[in-house]
């Protein structure tokens, strides 16, 4: 069995259970077998890390830096067997997505994380000398990392965009591995442990645990040693560890559900049609469907105009070959999210259905939905289909689109996609309206595709995240969420933090 | 009875109750009688200030910075009766402390609030043009703001810090009154309402309700339409209204309670004891012990170097005449604090019993416990007393000093003090651990007097606030609290806001 990495070197898991990764292409089991942690392993590793804490304050100024660099190096001369672990473990495409995408976006988070700590510019250093005052960010305390089953790498527990951003900012990290991609993230953690003892870091500083029942989740995020929680997956899973952790008072980041709404206004469809008809399915197929910016929602307008529209969108999924999934739970999400679409009174275009077992794939789906359905109850409508799925809702009174708008839970993106003069009343009130709904509100673009970028913001109200003020993707302003705000009050310069003085 | 403000004119409130403050000084009820609101005053209040938000959009950048300048004067020009009925509704001072200090203090944080609205440079604006994306910080929706007793300008719920920073953020308000100072929030109130109506405002930009029933403060809290929160009071109420905001993912911004530790080194005392036993118990005397920073705990050595120390508190504590409370609910709150700590093992050096009634007020009180009884049980020992108290805590062992110092709860504020080489060691140390505890770290100083600079923070851990990466003084820190972070992909700039283009 496969050990947990706690303090600083490879030991035994305190195991109330096991598991082992289905490779979702052909449903194998992975050979190696991996732990579920009982608390005693939780427990341990927060002793470690708040240990890591203290020790981490007489560390020079640039360990930190120095340490996510040099992982990124060994991530990337260890590429190819990297790609190739998640390349099995997700089904995702091992070349271009994975190799030539993912990885490097990885490292090259790393790289950045590492550059912004050297800055110190994310810290938001504020002095007053009059008033003898100095403030700015500094490390809040152990985080604890939730990564998701989609991205094994760029959001990967222990190397994606919340660790980076965590240890950047001067914090430790217990990084909970996925169970889609264990064998993955154990390549990952070596590197990090590698790196860290190379450079004499502190054995708390990164940590991995494999397993956790639910309960031992709950209580391992409500723990007084926790600085805060980093969290991407499911809306029910956020959820609940949310609630423990509000109790607890610390900060729970969870990017969580969303359904990323595209309205296509008529002059938009009369122009360009046939281009934004593939535009939009190949923005629900990419990677599978299986993005957090998927758009699952596309509002059109009745008439000819629309239906052709959505035909082209039909004909596209039709032709594409169903992919294979991240897992049979990804798989059963996306069966279970079409039929309560369908309960709640949408109708099947195409697909609707499981393909091709013993992989774990589906059907690309595209239901329609016309607006006084969707408007007679929103949220069942906006039930997210973490897959190739997405609904059509048809607007055929000019007042039900700004009524679509207001109904739209939080969201990470909303688009608009216009074409004419005669859209720009519209396009203008949508915007609006989503600009409230929505972290990033897009024209004429589909939101999939997340550039790395300082003025990027994955991020949006709740329920998308748990907090609309901040960022998962974006260096340094993702960093600010593991970070604690200290003021130095009539403390001499030389007993501030160099950033201070 | 007075009426409620609601979208924007005075009307009867649908009342499920009234209520009269008592003046402290002398037990009378308040001449005016003012509505405990039901449901359908917060509904409507809330579909007023979804109304504003949507209204706020198209108004001109600079209107509710000028609607911030123009309340301020107004203030300003009623200064006499506004202090008046504050140092009638909570027997502070009228002068100093209502009329010279709190009030300038209270328009100079409306006017810097304008003047950040103005700058933008609080939105952290960050453009991408290669990228097209560019975001920053905007409005997230109505706010709901529950000012304290201790305040009654400066933090007022319609006129306070939290006003001033989310309506400089762009914000409606809903300000919900503190039932101990309703007339001179009534006050203020008519002028704010004079100010927004003059300048053509939406009337959904400023809201007051003067009591809310339980139930009904949590419904309003965890409503859909609410933006954020902001609340200043006692734990138990925040810790409520935070478990039903959180529970509807809405950010909750409390400052709830802090005790405020002062470790005193023995080469501070051995120099500079006979000052430092008077500035602390000034510290703790000022405002009659009422403010969030107030020092509750002392720690210092055991020997005779201590107990003169101690001597001299007390001997000042003796002298100073109980000063009137904000209510009697006050008064009963450091008895019931006072009984705590005893029970919990303290011992009253002095004071620990009411005086003088009818007037609310209490005896200063000094309390002392040997740091093993605190460190057996340092969660009953930190019971804030909100009122003229202080717990000593006397270190015998050089080992127990960082032992208490790791034992305190979450913070506002921590003090070292120190006076000789012989502290250096223990000063750093303590610095350290209190560094991860508290929000404003201070040497050689004592932590009342919050000065209104960018480089402040009044926050601090868990459960002194709900979040540690946030401050309730100081602009423009404290807007971002009450803020969104919104970015625009492939958006055409002059669609952007103008401070993104």
């Amino acid at each position: 069995m496969q050990s947990v990495y706690i303090a600083g070197r490879w030991r035994d898991a305190d195991a109330v259970g096991t598991y082992r990764a289905l490779r979702p292409a052909t449903g194998e089991a992975s050979e190696v077998q991996y732990p579920v942690s009982g608390w005693s392993d939780c427990d341990r590793a927060l002793d470690a890390a708040c240990e890591a804490v203290v020790r981490l304050e007489s560390c020079e100024s640039g360990a930190l830096a120095d340490f996510l660099d040099a992982y990124a190096t060994r991530i990337n001369s260890h590429a190819v067997p990297i790609a190739e672990s998640a390349a099995r473990e997700t089904a995702l495409p091992y070349k271009p997505r994975l190799l030539d995408v993912e990885l490097p976006r990885t490292t090259g988070q790393l790289r950045e994380a590492a550059s912004a700590a050297r800055m110190h510019a994310w810290r938001l250093p504020t002095i007053d000398e009059r008033a003898g005052l100095a403030s700015g960010f500094g490390p809040l305390g152990p985080v604890v990392v939730f990564g998701p089953n989609n991205f094994p790498l760029a959001f990967n527990s222990v190397a994606g965009g919340d660790f980076a951003a965590a240890i950047a900012a001067g914090n430790p990290v217990i990084a909970k591995a996925h169970p889609d991609h264990p064998d993955t993230t154990r390549l990952l953690a070596e590197l990090a442990a590698e790196a860290a003892e190379e450079l004499g870091l502190p054995g708390g500083l990164v940590q991995v645990l494999w397993g956790l029942e639910n309960g031992t989740g709950l209580r391992l995020v409500s723990d007084p040693r926790v600085g805060a929680i980093g969290f991407t997956g499911s809306r029910a899973a956020g959820l609940a560890l949310k609630r423990a952790a509000d109790e607890a008072g610390a900060p729970f980041y969870a990017e969580m559900s969303s359904v990323n709404p595209v309205f296509f206004l008529q002059g938009a469809l009369a122009r360009r049609g046939t281009d934004i008809a593939e535009q939009f399915a190949d923005s629900v197929l990419l990677g599978a469907g299986q993005f957090c910016t998927c758009p699952n929602i596309g509002v059109l307008p009745a008439g000819p105009l629309g239906e052709r529209f959505m035909e082209g969108i039909a004909d596209r999924f039709r032709m594409a070959p169903p992919a294979t999934l991240l897992s049979d739970r990804v798989a059963a999400g996306v069966d279970d999210a079409c039929k309560r679409l369908v309960n709640a009174g949408a109708a099947v275009v195409c697909g609707g259905s499981p393909a091709d077992a013993p992989r774990s794939a589906y059907r690309p789906t595209l239901l329609r939905v016309e607006a006084e359905r969707f408007l007679a109850d929103p949220l069942a409508l906006q039930t997210e289909g973490f897959g190739p799925l997405a609904l059509a809702v048809v607007a055929a009174e000019p007042r039900d689109w700004a009524r679509i708008a207001e109904a739209i839970e939080g969201s990470l993106t909303g688009s608009v996609y216009f074409g004419a003069a005669e859209d720009d009343e519209l396009r203008d009130a949508l915007s609006r309206t989503l600009r409230r709904r929505v972290g990033r509100l897009l024209h004429n673009k589909m939101p999939t595709g997340v550039a790395v970028s300082p003025a990027m913001n994955h991020g949006g109200p709740f329920p998308a995240t748990s907090h609309p003020g901040f960022t998962a993707v974006g260096l340094p302003a993702s960093m600010r969420r593991f970070a604690k705000l200290d003021c130095y009050d009539n403390v001499d310069p030389i007993r501030r933090p160099v950033w201070l003085r």
